[in-house]
């Protein structure tokens, strides 16, 4: 009976995938940077404000000459002039004065904070009162306060959001160095797939696993290539790996990694030049008939050909590993957002192996619970029903009922 | 001076956006569905499977054979055959019968369940010995049991993910229907404001807004049109809104709905036809001075001119709210994931408004902790730097160190 021949434990693999070098960087223009990892640390080209600015609406002042103001006993300014937008001010501040200013609008010569127009009122012609002391700086957005020329704002391995792209605008950074999209090559193997569009004749089955590997490639940033499926022939499957690696940054192959005559895989992946089998079988439930290999250098995922096992299996593995190439920090264990949550229902699992376990979240009376999902661990639709993972850790024997654990969130 | 005259609360907003209606849906293929809301609920047109299938590498049996089998006692069957994938098995399991199969392959005829290969091994010729017995069914995925024909699998409203567009392609369908992506015109207004390619003259500053606002309406699943920016002119305006309100879902002015001379916003927008002020100026802390009004039924985001108010009350308000017309429920507030952690330090609030808190996660001797970002609430950084917000409620007058916050992830 053929075996596994190198079962390793799930650190193991992330051990194995951290061997693997990062893709290389690009330039792209900002409006594109969205959700990308920038490529290098990213210094500011000038200074930002160039010159102080008001953040409120209200009086360009002199704090020491609001020292003291209340209600009863307000400080009176004469009003010098008013800031208008778009242009340095022409008024200059001094003792006892104020200029109206808006948000955004440069601080005129002289000033040194602003007074929300909340706390003035007209006190006559061209004069003020203000009722609440200001400090220096107080309301205002000094030199360089938000990015001085030559800081690092943005570091290298960081994913950009929304206030990223803002900031990169603001100082006028219109290209920014990424790391490059990982492109995956997805390909099913097996006799018995037929292409989704097809009606499967009798003992034949859609493929599954193409297109909801790729769409796990594709929500975690990479592209994904659709290949052709792949009969059970050692000649075929070789052919279409060539191919594959020839274009792809990573290979997610699924079917024919288990222990049967019809598994191809682990020999043909095997014979390539260069190639190395860094595991064959994790300890992981579902996922166990999983290779990790790399030729030349270049990754090859071996998923399960059960679409549930190849699902999970990408999730813990291939899904961290994608944002990784892209220049992230590699992540043990799939990327979604966690929650606590109290389980509702006692999992049990074999030791010696990582169980993820599919949930539902319930919320109700203040309290937040897992409820692990009904079904034979084959069917597709127990990951269609839950909201995430409980995860089993390798020596435990399952987790009772009422134990507070992590939900993984899809 | 002119003042504010519809403050309500972020609720109120919340209420206001949830009477707008959601957008219409669309046919897309399945390889362009992930990551959009089912436009209905999706019935499987098919059993899946469509009949029995091993989930395990085994032997199919009939499990009254196996019972009470035993490492001592095991129970010794004829090989009548194997099942090979691809086709359906020619071969028929009677009594102390079994089968080779592969995982995916469908159950020949009178089996009715599949034993693991790890619990059989081979017995002399044609025949093996079981070694543990298995109830009817085990590591068998019975006729529909993912899916039954007519069964709802996905229901409307379901943002989809990669394990739904595999059971979508499992059962054939190859079209999604979805709601609509939300289209946005985003436009920053103000005289101060040139293009993010311009080097500013002085008084002047880049386009922030549109870069920061059309990246986060792309991050939360709509199309983002960035206008050129508007100066401070009521008849610029006025073109600019009619245009976007022509192409767009939703238009996101910023700049202008604050209570200065040269705020023209409000009074454009409300003197277009059919235009309703739902709010001017929101209980919200950064980020008062905002506008949301419809016209002719659209809806009409006036953000403050600040960048990072403008992201905030973006964040809180439009974020969600892109989501909801995709299809969405209407989340009240911003979208990203929670997590609980200690307030490292002490925050203080104004009652009477709702306070977005930027806080940087740290973890360390098994606590997450929520540390407050310093810096000057006008501070793009502050954002950049932050890990997400901590909200101080609108009656509470801030949140003492040490509390359990729930920190909103960017």
């Amino acid at each position: 009976m053929p075996e596994f021949f190198k079962v390793v434990t799930p650190e193991q693999v992330f051990e194995a995938l951290a061997g693997f070098s990062r893709l290389a960087v690009e330039t792209v223009p900002l409006d594109h940077a969205l959700g990308r990892v920038c490529g290098a640390d990213t210094a500011s080209p000038e200074d930002l404000p160039p010159l102080p600015r008001a953040t409120m609406d209200g009086f360009a002042v002199r704090a020491a000459d609001t020292f003291g103001a209340s209600d009863s006993i307000p400080a009176f300014l004469d009003v010098a002039g008013a800031v208008a937008m778009g242009r340095l001010p022409s008024v200059d501040i001094g003792r006892n004065q104020a200029a109206a200013i808006p948000t955004g609008g440069f601080l005129p010569k002289g000033a040194d904070a602003v007074v929300m127009v909340e706390y003035t009122a007209p006190a006559g012609e061209g004069a003020i009162e203000v009722t609440r002391p200001v400090t220096a700086g107080e309301n205002v957005l000094g030199t360089a306060e938000d990015a001085a020329c030559g800081e690092a704002v943005i570091p290298a391995g960081k994913r950009l959001l929304p206030q990223d792209i803002g900031l990169l605008a603001g100082l006028g950074i219109t290209e920014v160095l990424v790391y490059r999209r990982p492109r995956a090559a997805v390909i099913s193997t097996g006799d018995e797939i037929v292409p989704v569009t097809a009606a499967p004749p009798p003992g034949r089955i859609r493929d599954i696993n193409a297109h909801s590997i790729a769409a796990l490639v594709r929500s975690s940033g990479g592209e994904a290539e659709m290949f052709d499926s792949v009969p059970d022939d050692p000649a075929q499957l070789r052919a279409a790996l060539e191919r594959a690696l020839g274009s792809a940054d990573v290979v997610a192959l699924s079917g024919g990694s288990s222990v049967g005559e019809r598994d191809h895989m682990v020999s043909v992946v095997a014979s390539l030049p260069g190639a190395v089998v860094h595991a064959h079988g994790i300890a992981l439930s579902p996922g166990k008939p999983t290779l990790i290999a790399s030729v030349g250098g270049k990754p090859v995922f071996g998923l399960p050909g059960h679409p549930v096992s190849a699902l999970v299996v990408a999730q813990v593995f291939l899904a961290p590993f994608i944002r990784y190439l892209a220049g992230e920090a590699l992540k043990h264990g799939p990327t979604g957002a966690r929650v606590r949550a109290v389980l509702a229902a006692s999992v049990h699992s074999a030791q010696g192996r990582e169980e993820y376990v599919r949930v539902k979240i319930e919320e109700g009376q203040g309290q937040i619970s897992a409820r692990p999902v009904f079904g034979k661990s084959g069917m597709l639709s127990t990951l269609v029903k839950a909201d995430g993972f409980v995860v089993v850790p390798i020596h435990a024997e399952g987790i009772p009922a009422g134990e507070i654990v992590d939900v993984i969130l899809f």
